[in-house]
């Protein structure tokens, strides 16, 4: 690591020679895969774009000019090369740098990042603001191909486009988002990857159009601006960006040629980048679908520590036994086949799965004319991406009633990922939603029957939201909406989901106290109707809830408006993660953090009963 | 109006010689312009379809086959031809016919509509249920070219193109949306629409490059499966659907052989019809941004009745001033330019104003990226739309507490475009923005003063939330959070925006029956500090909202629980629109069938205190 220790900013790129260039790309990957064999993180995407980045500060100064991530996971190289080496080590560790940009971390990321296919309308939105200001710093945005599905990749184009401002794309193109890319989009850079090198391929276009005056004149209309530096119309060149491409994202010299001529150009350019995910690593670019986010593991040979059985796991397995039973059952993802654990579906039910790329808001609608047609589809999604599909959620499935299923994981608090990625919102926008019913399994057993459930047994829009990783600890079978977990007096404590271990451990630890809590599990939380907590409130007079979501539209609100209709007098406390703005770090912490720990919510409780007793 | 007196479905059209279709479009035309002058509704788009509704009808059968149309304001011509001639006077009224295609009233709607851009993705979910279910259907999606310029509409396509499901796409291309379109998805189109009608294109394409079998190879290649019978390459083709067009939307004859080869080709195909907005009657033709959505007016001139002033117009007028203020002011709109106010602010400053097209998400992202370099950008939106924006919303302004304006236009309920357009879910999800501040003006005056602390003294994001049309006979001036506008002892009623007037009303009533109410209006319903009401309510204990908005997450609840963390002993009631669903008609009538009149706030409190008395 002669050079990388060397390394940290954008004028320290551009001192490098050449052969000091190409030997800090080695060195570079070296240190990817140590750290990230170390901490776990995303592998294969960071190796992929070594080069790219080293180019794009060849040319560029992050200090300064404003490089947007796409997504944000493959910006590891950068972060590394611009003063965070000595830290790389606490990667996606509480209180340690995020996997992702974020520019209270260092001036030299530009925006934050994590959700896809932002970045290009935020770019333009920063490149106008530049040229209205009369400042002097020149915006880049880094989109992969993975992203370039998302139709709000595509609204970014536009803009770019008509706004005529001075600004670079560059694709890098992978010929992959998480999963193997799908779709039209694919289809559409699958026809200008096969074409030869831009260099070559200006040569070929010249010598073959020169020849024939109205032809080349015919072509070039159709290019319009484009002058014969560029390729023949595409999709991007027909919206009237510049086109360059496409260019081997491995080698140095090339790329750091485009991207200067890109720069340069001051008119918004679209650089085609083609590059290998895993790239120089054997293991991560034979299996780059495997190494794309991954636990600790061993950096010489790649293996990974066998994953514990997780709610995602349970949930594949489970649909694939439904499917079996309901030939009318249909499955979508949004890129992240593996991700739900619909790999299995996938396989088994080829004919019967959808991967619509990164489009959340499309497979919404998509699965919404399913279900008007007879289909039963389950639509498994992230909790926070499926923010994205909000309006089509509530337009396209709920004003029509259709029985559509959402299969929200990673609901709750994920960890490491952070702020960008937590499912905390999910609670208040699904319950928005008209007539959604919201299933909240605690453990695998009543994910199995919940899921089942909200298949066969439930008409209109449905969701059942379950967090990432495994059981809590809790692994009883209580599908009803309202179970009584403990009987007590003193107050009433209600949970779902794996939260319901932290507030049983709670009520454990009261009872050491002397304090009888009752305990209520619930397992549905739509609707407007909890007897069983309202009759406990009657008793207790005291409701405690602790739920891992923002406090706007939680359940804890939803309860308290319900007694106070009834007019029960009751005391309430709430405890959630407030505003929703959670940083990334291990879910215990972050508990701990936001006092919904078992201890905290027991001291809690039992505050609660000292200030009633002072009253 | 002789043959269409004896049209009431598909199979009627097919029927008809060439004349009697001639004929029918000139007085579908007549039927059209005479209707809606007395109900008032959407007429350019309508006169623009004509030709392409009838030709559709001629190739498939509505009662059977799945027709998506996007959008759904260019349905009447379906709506007339399909049993729904008589009761089209009574078009957007209470109780009448849908101003949008809705299945409720009849099997030949085959979706709901309202919103942009959702339709290929439909299509594609109707067109896979068609296949799996073994089913004997066609699928056709109809979409505007604005609609395509958002993005949900991009991801339709290459699901469109990824499926290989026999189904086809019609782009009804009369190169202006709502407003002139915009951007690069503009550029895309004008690109196509210069070259010859795809006929004449398709001899000459032959006869170039048959003679070239290099080159013709070449570009056949880039086709991919297209065949001799397309265009060369663009968006469309490269995605992998077959594109057949530009073909001229007002030739019946041209447009039913079209259809019908896109029909039997059963692969995923997308029609380009070139149309007219307004064609047909001079005035819509010369004006179709005029006659897009109109009140009544003069069939024979076209003189529309003056609009009185409206919200928007001071959003409009009011952001102007402060442009002038203030050189980093920006402001923002998606394909809303007029109906936001915004016409005013476009000619006056148009280096500084953008509009994405129906982009919101983009426009959300963008706005973003603006303020994260020191503009300071105002978003107008349509609140229902907004829903569009949510996931961004969240990433991309709140997670960095970005300075972004949100304009949020047709708050509450909108009147005769029904449940798609009612902005009745943004009091839920803005809340749920963290850190997001919500002004909620009840008066023009309101609107001015919060718009200016929105734009100048606050950080972070912001939205000031106003409704369709005017001033509700409140026309004072009280900007504070919290104001109290009349003491009471026996209840708390508590309203924000223009329901603020059913509330004093109904205070008035209660005054007269010897109830008195104590009104609290609320300027700002962010946040979780409402002092004011809570003192109130620890005198009153009784506390009753009424919010025009849906039940999940709306202030009464908010209030409630902040009530019970405080342990006030007290009751409440909150009157809003429950679920959420809520069909056209007229706002007065609305809110009556939801209780949110004067006389039923005033009945409800009158009841709430009886229930007390019993108790």
């Amino acid at each position: 690591m002669n050079i990388l220790n060397s390394i940290n900013s954008s004028l320290d790129i551009k001192r490098l020679s050449e052969e000091e260039l190409t030997e800090l790309a080695a060195e570079l990957r070296c240190f990817l895969v140590e750290s990230v064999s170390k901490t776990g993180g995303h592998l294969a995407s960071n190796l992929g774009a070594v080069e790219l980045t080293l180019a794009l500060h060849r040319v560029y100064n992050t200090e300064k000019d404003r490089i947007v991530f796409d997504v944000g996971h493959q910006s590891y190289a950068h972060k590394i090369i611009t003063g965070r080496r000595d830290r790389f080590d606490t990667l996606r560790q509480y209180g340690g740098l995020s996997g992702f940009p974020k520019p209270y971390e260092s001036r030299d990321d530009a925006f934050i990042a994590g959700h896809a296919s932002n970045s290009v309308s935020v770019a333009v939105g920063m490149a106008k603001a530049r040229t209205l200001l009369h400042e002097d710093y020149d915006v880049v945005a880094v989109i992969g191909d993975g992203a370039l599905t998302g139709g709000l990749a595509y609204e970014g184009l536009a803009a770019a486009a008509a706004s005529r401002e001075p600004m670079v794309i560059v694709l890098n193109d992978n010929n992959m988002s998480i999963d193997p890319n799908v779709g039209g989009t694919a289809r559409l850079l699958q026809g200008m990857r096969i074409r030869p090198g831009y260099i070559r391929f200006k040569r070929w276009y010249r010598d073959v159009f020169m020849g024939m005056p109205a032809l080349y004149s015919f072509n070039h209309d159709l290019k319009e601006k484009m002058k014969d530096k560029l390729l023949p119309v595409n999709m991007f060149s027909a919206m009237g960006l510049n086109y360059l491409g496409p260019v081997d994202g491995h080698n140095l010299q090339e790329l750091e040629t485009v991207f200067r001529l890109a720069r340069d150009s001051k008119e918004p350019v679209l650089v085609h980048v083609l590059t290998r995910k895993g790239r120089g690593i054997e293991y991560a670019e034979a299996h780059p679908e495997i190494y794309h986010g991954v636990g600790p593991f061993n950096a010489l040979t790649g293996e990974l520590a066998p994953a514990d059985r997780c709610f995602s796991d349970c949930f594949g397995e489970t649909v694939c036994e439904l499917a079996e039973e309901e030939p009318k059952l249909v499955a979508i993802t949004a890129a992240m086949t593996n991700g739900t654990g619909l790999d299995g579906f996938a396989a088994r039910f080829p004919e019967r799965f959808t991967d619509v790329g990164i489009a959340e808001g499309g497979a919404a609608a998509m699965a919404a004319g399913m279900a008007k047609q007879g289909l039963l589809p389950v639509f498994a999604v992230y909790s926070s991406f499926l923010q994205r599909g909000f309006d089509m959620l509530i337009h396209d499935v709920a004003l029509q009633q259709l029985h559509v299923v959402f299969a929200v994981d990673r609901a709750g608090l994920v960890g490491s990922d952070g702020e960008t990625h937590h499912g905390i919102f999910d609670v208040s926008y699904l319950r928005t939603v008209p007539g959604m019913k919201i299933f909240c399994p605690a453990s695998f057993a009543e994910l199995r029957a919940m899921l089942k459930t909200a298949v066969f047994e439930t008409d209109g829009p449905a969701a059942i939201r379950y967090p990432r990783g495994g059981e809590c600890g809790y692994g009883a079978l209580h599908p009803e909406k309202e179970t009584l977990l403990q009987s007590g007096h003193d107050l009433t404590l209600v949970a779902y989901g794996t939260m319901i271990c932290e507030v049983q451990r709670a009520a454990g630890i009261l009872a050491q106290r002397g304090i009888s809590a009752e305990v209520i599990k619930l397992g549905e939380i739509g609707g407007e109707d909890f007897p069983m907590v309202l009759a406990s409130l009657e008793k207790t007079k005291l409701l405690l809830t602790a739920e891992e979501v923002c406090e706007a539209g939680c359940i804890g609100t939803v309860l308290s408006a319900l007694a106070a209709e009834k007019g029960i007098r009751f005391r309430a406390a709430m405890l959630n993660l407030g505003g929703g703005i959670v940083p990334h770090g291990g879910r215990a912490q972050l508990l701990m953090d936001n006092s919904l720990d078992a201890a905290s919510i027991a001291d809690r409780a039992e505050a609660l009963l000292r200030e009633r007793g002072h009253e």
